[in-house]
């Protein structure tokens, strides 16, 4: 592969998909082919797959069922979207992945987390990110950003795709340590940026972060 | 589980869907709760996951992501339906179950078997059905049938749901040997009926092996 993989991770209002336009923005800006997508979603079937995820339904699914849903549309925005385009040598930019699922569906929902692993074995191999930056924040200072946001727009978070964020505290603790324990082991791909900073500040981060790693020493 | 989980499998026109009602109509008539299902679909987000799987998207599918989303719709269709609905005691008749995706994703299309049947361990352990009626018919005079099907009704059959159909024969013919290795291999489960036979006496066929069986001594 040619190209380079980045995915963003974090809990509801950590500020992922401001670094995903920054990011955007400033590698496009500097002649990088940069592709910004997001899971799940990213394909026309996987939008279709995520209408059905986030979208609440008449009827409980289970966290297993909510996985292989996830893994569905990750093979294919893998396959169609992701890897041809790195194979392009575009920078993909991901607004959450794997991670994501070992951290919703395992920690904070209790789905056994070696039953997801060998499930993205079996699907993916190692296909994994080069690097991925956690957006951490405190739970409830999360809490109270996704709150404010909905209350100042109308955009499509309202309503419609607040699943996860009527949960409970406890749900939401789960959740960030579950991704603190992750960025622990996985410290060679891993990046935890403390979103409390200001966005220009986490940004020019994690723009720092992918200059000393010598990715893009043009830039 | 009190209930009894019957399965029909077969390739297109092979008359499963006949046969279906048939069985429902005998059983209800006798006193038996009967419960019939189909796959993929049977709940409300199965039936998401139907429409995404049998209309023609504008994005090509691996035979894999099709797999994971047919079992995405079986994970829920078994907890949410099937389960539910056996432990009642109900006869549940369910048209195609996973022997189908053996055999047109495994089979016909090429995808490692071993693969998927990990994947069936994974999601639903040894839940197998109780008896599988396999309605067998040579390739050609089941394409045939499909043909006449769409020419007389303006059913759902009629071009949304028509993927297989166009395929060409060599995949028709694996597909049928494919079921036939089944059958071979789960003798204990499987019952070979004779599709060319009129419907009437396919539908007393499977009565009787229900009686044979021991199933419906109050049938």
């Amino acid at each position: 592969m040619k190209g380079f993989f980045i995915t963003l991770e974090g809990g509801e209002g950590a500020g992922k998909s401001t670094l995903a336009r920054h990011l955007h923005s400033v590698l496009t800006g500097r002649g990088h082919q940069v592709l910004l997508t997001r899971e799940p979603g990213g394909t026309p079937t996987a939008e279709r797959i995520r209408d059905i995820l986030v979208q609440r339904s008449e009827e409980n699914l289970s966290a297993q069922t909510e996985t292989l849903l996830l893994y569905a549309a990750r093979d294919v925005h893998v396959r169609n979207v992701i890897k041809p385009a790195l194979a392009a040598g575009f920078v993909v930019i991901c607004d959450r992945f794997a991670d994501s699922t070992l951290c919703y569906q395992g920690y904070a929902q209790g789905l056994d987390l070696n039953w997801i692993q060998n499930l993205h074995t079996q699907i993916l191999g190692d296909f994994s990110p080069d690097l991925t930056f956690l957006l951490d924040l405190p739970v409830n200072e999360g809490l109270a950003r996704s709150l404010k946001q909905k209350q100042n727009t109308n955009d499509a978070r309202e309503g419609k795709e607040d699943r996860f964020e009527s949960k409970d505290i406890s749900f939401h603790e789960k959740l960030r340590q579950g991704f603190l324990t992750l960025a622990q082991q996985n410290q060679h791909r891993f990046v935890i940026l403390n979103a409390q900073d200001k966005s220009e500040d986490v940004a020019h981060k994690a723009l720092a972060e992918l200059k000393a790693r010598g990715i893009f020493n043009a830039v």
